[in-house]
């Protein structure tokens, strides 16, 4: 599934005080993430990074987890729209380039991969990525719809199962494989998962 | 790429006295690390639960990450060979079969999330994960090879991007989306790959 994109740095949300006290707290656990992974994930060093009173942040955010869960909330927030771009193949493959774009960002990637150890070891992490990936899934979900409603694609194509074809091997690559994550890999996966969806691979029982 | 088969609980590889240490040690290794992750994996508590001199330990294993690095190690020797069914759908279900089975036991599955987590932000546990996925990759790709022979597949198939198609879509329930690890996703993504594989998607260009 299709990550966020990075934000613009030092991007700021409108909305007063309070939303610009989570950007600049998101902004440096995702930098402290990133750079030293969620086991060094540590409140007070997040508040002095975002220059935020320590009691204002474990107040709000209380642990590591639940920094990591607002981040994830934010990103899903913030993330980009699904691609149109009128054929299947189109879509997947603007997908599929996203989420390569996204794991090779020095940052986003390491993020990334950050969030997904958390996730192994702790349930309120685990919630907030799946609550990231259930909103970009539902997303780009439209992209499969939209090929059904053009006859590219069986009706009953499960848009989740599609989805996860497109962007798991990419994952694969970053956290298992570490074979190349680069454009050959994106299309590559793209066009396997239009191949299966053509054939009826994904349609629900 | 298919993981290795869980250990019959309590086999001991034969070969003396160092052979049963490894043996107790990489048990109680990976049993610290199915219940209490990478972070609580500790060589004093590895040492105590596998009855073995704690100084034993530190001198061989060193690090957790030692212990990890091993432990893979291990289970890359004692892993199952490849499906030969006959057909690259039959191995490509037996492949993503043994995954599903492997990733849904509670033991192992929770050994796989550890050590992918502990990869994310250490570099010798994820050389230990490269070092086993290559293994299995490399026992896997003779039945893409053979399918090539048989005509079921293009000549120049690439035999990882075909093995990494199968199991990536399982891995990305586990660690991301959370959408069931079935029977059903694993006959999905076998079908998936072989359609792809038909119409030489993973042909090396």
């Amino acid at each position: 599934m299709s990550p966020a994109e990075p934000a613009a740095p030092g991007s700021v949300r409108s909305g007063g005080r309070t939303a610009r006290v989570r950007a600049a707290v998101l902004r440096a656990a995702g930098d402290q993430l990133a750079e030293h992974g969620f086991a060094a994930l540590d409140l007070a060093r997040v508040a002095a990074a975002a220059e935020v009173g320590k009691t204002t942040v474990y107040r709000r955010w209380r642990t590591p987890a639940g920094l990591i869960t607002d981040l994830f909330i934010d990103m899903a927030e913030q993330s980009l729209p699904h691609a149109d771009t009128g054929s299947l193949l189109g879509d997947l493959t603007a997908n599929a380039r996203l989420v390569t774009k996204t794991l090779t960002d020095p940052r986003q990637g390491k993020l990334f991969a950050a969030a997904i150890a958390a996730a192994t070891c702790d349930d309120s992490a685990a919630t907030a990525l799946r609550h990231f990936f259930d909103t970009r899934l539902t997303e780009w979900s439209a992209c499969v719809h939209a090929a059904v409603e053009r006859g590219e694609a069986p009706a009953g194509t499960d848009p989740r199962a599609v989805l996860s074809a497109v962007s798991a091997p990419l994952y694969y690559r970053m956290l298992l494989s570490g074979d190349p994550l680069d454009d050959t890999a994106a299309t590559m996966s793209a066009h396997a998962a239009v191949t299966a969806v053509s054939a009826g691979t994904f349609v629900r029982n």
